[in-house]
């Protein structure tokens, strides 16, 4: 390796944890930000899966992919790369994932580290930075925000939150002009479970649906709150009474008094987080059961996540430039670091980009205010209304081929292996 | 009554079984050129809650709403009159209710009676007809096709089946570019349950999201093929070890060999919980129990017929265009029929309303031809795609405020009551 090169170290970039309508817009920024300052950074190499990609080394060569193809990456769904469900183990414990990386990074000279995900996925990127100090390997780390649970905490909020957000507040008005129009002889209670994981945001950006007293939805059931079985079903009876029909919205990670989920489906996944799914019917049963109400439930699980076709253009918009700002706080040498959402006002909504830094970040969980639900529980407040509505906002449509959403798929070509050796995850 | 008033009879309009996203453009299509004609057309009536309007003499005066108004039915999902589940008795049997029709038109100078719903609902409009000739009272009857089900006989497609058919292809290309990049350490198969109660069109129109070999979805189960487990779960193992992955659509109406329903098996789940309904986790939980993998799966219910954000193009025209020709038929004194979509060609698609006799419509289903499915039974022919693909052309985007669509409310104004009995439903 010449000095020239050494002086323009290549980047790694990897999709982590559950995918999003815009984790792939967050990808195109930085992408394309790269070739903007590719007198100063060399080519972005995606990890195939993740961070997988980083230890098994199995890297994207993206620079084989075509300016348009990777403008494309701005409105398609998914993780264009993979993404991959990997908690690595604590660093103490077992550094040799951690110096497995480096390795990796030495050998295809790469000199920053991007990491678009949750909040393992910054604690990843944190204990990247620190085994890149400790090992005297001098890497940037940044981590990129996403997440549809819009639960980290620091940033306003999260680049995938306002698109599922828009995705469900439409489906469920459009389900209640459905089910008020049925709710004289047929179906009079319709459920929509949405995800969050334990926290309510999704469900909350439901109640955008509705503008005024009695619109549906007409309850919300949120995980920050307690599930209370009998004030839940005298406020379905009571909405029945008045409007003819109930729509609610619940969301996965609703729980009972005790704590345990309404939905446990037994199964955990690789971070042992309980795979949640399946509310939606329990609660349109229990309506059944205890009131007699003919219901109809839907669960969108992916669907609301990945439904780019209906995607917020102020969403769109924030992931692009979360993912322009990650590259140029690299080369600037801020270190351990993710770009933030700052809000400046609500009306008309201004925002800019912030920093925080990812020791601050990982593995916290932001939950939806008690001042953002309405005091009987099953609501949103004014305030939350305030916070919500700027996220939803704007229609970034996909172009269409023969009816459908023309997404993109890369070549995906790898980076040729430098290395000899092995390493088994 | 003068004369003049009974030369120009009012209509009775009604919307009638599950409702769609187009539904109301049929309406719009109906109010509007009612309006054109208004010197030989009334006012247009509509029933609310459909056909119980016209037995309890609850009508809607649509004159009260503006032409505004009246437009936006266009882009607004669901029966803005009120639809109905109501089965009429057997004419011969018990012909009360079809005399208090009459009775209740003939109040209202009503001799034209437009019926907007699907099989049973044709078969409440011919019997109508029949009375009104028994009876000597003078009502045109004319049925306009809906349902999201396509099953109607002798109209090449119906109004509501393009816009599901669009928004279910749409939900299922998103979720498999999601399901992609989570399968290599997470989720593996993921179930998407579609409607169309026993027939298989809206499970076939999932299908389009693939253009090539090998893209998703891998796997369609359709109603008209009987479910065969082993063969469906070599299957799913086969598109696991080629693509690393594996989506499927499931019908509603899948049936076991032995005719029963998948969704009717009263199972309970791996993890003791009570089967719900709904065959999307049905199959979820058959894949995981027998193969192994995760999985996820949602379960769409009334959003995919009350999608109207992503509407079709070419249905949305469809329905407006049939509410119109139900007018100018009316108008030229067809009795007891239904305008009906007739193909052209194929490429570039052309269509021509046709005319059908409601007797020959009613009560009766049209599956999905066996040439529409693959040999093997789980994904749809090139003949299949031909037929379906330009009824999900186009995108027909409702106005936003907000960040949502603006779907108008009518007032829905009631026409004073003329008679003094009562009629109980």
């Amino acid at each position: 390796m010449n000095t020239r090169e050494r002086n323009k170290p290549n980047a790694f970039y990897a999709q982590s944890g559950g995918v999003t309508a815009v984790l792939n817009a967050s990808a195109c920024g930085v992408i394309e930000t790269a070739r903007k300052y590719r007198h100063s950074m060399g080519t972005v190499y995606a990890g195939r899966n993740g961070i997988l990609g980083a230890l098994t080394e199995d890297l994207i060569d993206t620079s084989q992919e075509s300016a348009r193809a990777i403008a494309r990456l701005q409105y398609t769904p998914g993780g264009a790369f993979g993404s991959c469900r990997y908690q690595l183990p604590d660093l103490e414990a077992n550094p040799a994932p951690y110096e497995r990386m480096i390795e990796v990074f030495s050998a295809h000279n790469i000199g920053y580290f991007f990491y678009n995900g949750g909040g393992d996925s910054q604690d990843t990127a944190w204990k990247v930075s620190q085994m890149g100090a400790r090992l005297r390997y001098p890497i940037v780390c940044v981590g990129i925000p996403k997440t549809v649970d819009n639960d980290l905490p620091l940033t306003d909020n999260c680049p995938g939150f306002g698109s599922a957000a828009k995705y469900v507040a439409v489906s469920i008005r459009e389900a209640s002009f459905d089910v008020a129009s049925m709710a004289k002889t047929s179906t009079k209670v319709f459920v929509f479970e949405v995800m969050g994981r334990h926290t309510g945001w999704i469900t909350a950006a439901c109640g955008l649906a509705g503008d005024r007293e009695g619109d549906p939805p007409h309850i919300l059931l949120f995980p920050e709150i307690p599930f209370a079985q009998d004030k839940f079903l005298a406020r379905v009876r009571q909405c029945v009474d008045r409007y003819e029909y109930c729509t609610i919205a619940v969301a996965e990670g609703l729980r009972h008094p005790n704590g345990t989920f309404v939905a446990d489906s037994g199964v955990k996944d690789a971070f042992g987080h309980t795979q949640l799914g399946g509310v939606g019917p329990i609660i349109a049963n229990l309506v059944q059961q205890k009131l007699g109400y003919r219901y109809h439930w839907a669960v969108a699980d992916y669907l609301q996540r990945a439904a780019r076709h209906i995607a917020s253009q102020t969403d769109v918009e924030q992931a692009y430039r979360l993912g322009e700002a990650a590259v140029k706080l690299a080369l600037e040498g801020h270190n351990a670091v993710m770009p933030t959402i700052e809000r400046v006002a609500n009306r008309p909504y201004k925002w800019r980009i912030g920093v925080a830094a990812l020791q601050e970040i990982a593995n916290k969980e932001k939950m939806l205010p008690r001042d953002f639900i309405s005091e009987d529980g099953f609501g949103i407040t004014t305030s939350c209304r305030a916070y919500l509505q700027p996220l939803i906002q704007g229609e970034a449509y996909p172009p269409y081929k023969k009816g459908l959403p023309d997404y993109v798929r890369l070549k995906n070509v790898a980076v040729p292996k430098k290395l000899a050796t092995d390493f088994a995850v």
